[in-house]
């Protein structure tokens, strides 16, 4: 078994929740989704929780406060009620990996959740303008619904890897639906773009609204600053190729 | 521990059945022999079984729905009592080897399994016309048995590992007996010529009629496809060896 | 799970006592700065801690008798209460070192500590003459403490890995406060400097006096073999540049 | 937790117990010596011990029988009570070594056990005449014992590994003594000079006669075997040294 401690911050009272997890995973796509509801729909931390299975260390930040390695909970009443799983990490080990996905499940349950969502990334090497969305489901009515909203399906015959993945099988042990929504994304990147792409599906799939502002500043940022770097690497390439003058010699050996 | 979970199906009444390991292995050789019979016979899905120690993830299907990492035990009324399992993969480390292979039996001999065979592959690297079957069992008369159904023991003082090895020591700690048959088989493909070998030495040992069509439709593409791999190996061969026309040089550099 | 063996070797009596852990570490800082309280306030052991997770193995003496990978518990009671903490060896995953930093705290609190130090080395690959000390804690309270006294705080994000850090963690999740104090150090030396440097600041914020004459011999004798291969090291340099003499040729090939 | 599975044989009686370990190690030494006790003074196997950490598979023999991977525990009743461990594995894990250590010592004690002797080889890389035997013990007094039967002491500072180390300080947490028997040994062979050495030590400590004939036998096979290898190894060397006559350069390139 892997030990888990859980620290009641505050009671909340929860129903028909949804529980939307945001780990760090692939472009960080799904904790930037899940951060961007907490900050928008104002969710208040009612738990944090420790795993044995989790890196075995602290952090130091720059006050000389620690920083632990935990998955925090938020509850958020409006639009609807939603908790959202913010962590820093993800279990280490495979067996880890099972306990923690089935923990956040139980403990989402016990709050009022009976739907599950879980956002992540879908590596593709590459930017694009327009990320797609790929969505997984345990059922085919929510496939159905999932295409309906132009949700994408893949045909990798690949898997989704630890709690974005995991999270869906406990659901479905416990007889709630879930739903995966993977938002391209180029996987050397922290991704707003993709974070964004995954909101306007889940936005429309829970037919609430959400502001996007805070996300697409970050996201025009990281264009900006990824301009900077393509002329960089043109600039440096040309001057690679250009036959060394006289001068350049006297530099070079 | 590792920690399983059952999902029932639905309810059977089996007596003195055979319990039958069908998971992944050298060549696929069990997990397709055990397919057979499920068809063949009509198996009856009964139980799923997910454990802790099964690759953390689930896989995304074409349709958007996911498939999870599992066992399903079907149940078989005719010709005989059987119970067989399929499964998607292995337990991933030695410790969840021991608790899968002793909760499959533990599960077979609670719904009415007294005899224990696993099928499996014996990887000899090369392809063969006719694949022995290899044997190994809990006693000496079985051994007696074996023999005189044409089925060899290996002499090579290796090994059999994972659930098809560990299922014949779990039977024997439960008191009842157990087999295993491993067909020859290239080691490097899907190889349904050394599941027909399997299921024909037991067909014999149970003395019950087995249609091997399908399998040997299999086989049949299989071979097919070989030949042209070979064919396209040769002429590719052939090729590299003519000394280059003129022609050819000029393309060369 | 994983097991601990607890070995009582006295009763103790402690109150609103300081735990103080000295675990093997970079530059063994802690295990040096803990080993010399204990020396110094004259503490006496009362457990002795085996855990499963230690190496496998036991260690042989000169005289032929065998010492355990254990951590040993130390009571002091002048100047302060004190429980300190030597150990041989840390855990060896990292699930081990959740329980084992866990299971210290726990023993510490059950034997009347109501405060955490953890000490240890901040390796910064290179000597130093004076070794800062940088510092991290579990409040912002102490933070400000920290500082007042010339502790510093790191800013490179990083973290405190093993009994050092999750003790921290332990002590906050039981309601009572933590401070690791880190010296600088090499990193690649065991290192008296740092763990002198590192009992200062401990001695400043307890408000005790510590003699430090035996660590002060102790960096003195480090000094003076760290001169001689410095020296060492010149002269080998000197000869390897120096131009080989006829003589020298001679026997070179 | 290591589960464990014991299937008792048949009952034993036994008082003031020796309990001594020969599970596979360096040399085999350890395994070789405790087999002759069991052959030598007819030992009756009693019990045999499954762990879920051994090595996840069964052996197959000639006859097309499986063997398990397992420790037998034998009962010897004269020339003194003993219960010697005969195994084919150790524990794959450094947590598993642990806990089969600390279950084969309770086993022994449960069987009457109160003395502990763990016999292995101590790899020195080459073949000697005479192996010496270098000794490890939980106390002073059997230290001196040691001594005045010429059992050395290592000053390597080393330690002991996996059972035959571990075993001793279950002991200790037992209250019982616990002695270590290491005879010298090349390290790439199976050693019967070694397992004969440790024997004599452990015959003189305690006062019985132990007839090594057996092992005489198996050393003597053992040291013509190496002579032949060393002739062969001799030969080819100057084979390779001769300049190659015109015949044989015909036959090279």
């Amino acid at each position: 078994m892997i030990k888990f401690i859980k620290r009641k911050i505050k009671d909340i009272k929860l129903e028909n929740a949804l529980l939307i997890e945001g780990l760090p995973g692939i472009g960080h796509v799904g904790r930037l989704a899940a951060e961007h509801l907490v900050h928008e729909f104002n969710g208040e931390k009612f738990l944090e929780l420790y795993c044995y299975d989790f890196p075995p260390q602290v952090l130091v930040k720059d006050d000389g406060t620690i920083e632990y390695m935990k998955a925090d909970f938020y509850a958020i009443k409006e639009p609807k009620h939603m908790i959202v799983v913010l962590g820093n990490t993800q279990a280490l080990t495979p067996v880890g990996q099972y306990h923690l996905a089935e923990e956040i499940v139980k403990l989402g349950i016990e709050h009022g959740a009976n739907f599950v969502y879980t956002f992540g990334g879908f590596g593709i090497g590459k930017l694009v303008k327009e990320a797609k969305v790929y969505g997984a489901t345990t059922s085919k009515e929510l496939a159905e619904k999932l295409k309906e909203h132009g949700v994408i399906f893949r045909n990798d015959g690949g898997g989704i890897v630890g709690a974005a993945g995991l999270m869906l099988l406990f659901a479905d042990l416990n007889n709630i639906p879930g739903i995966c929504l993977m938002g391209e994304t180029p996987g050397y990147l922290i991704d707003p773009n993709a974070a964004k792409a995954v909101l306007e599906k889940f936005s429309k799939l829970e037919n609430i609204e959400i502001n996007m502002e805070e996300l697409e500043k970050r996201a025009k940022s990281m264009e900006q600053f990824i301009e900077r770097i393509k002329k960089f690497e043109e600039e440096t390439l040309k001057a690679l190729q250009k036959p060394p003058s006289d001068e350049d010699l006297r530099y070079i050996g």
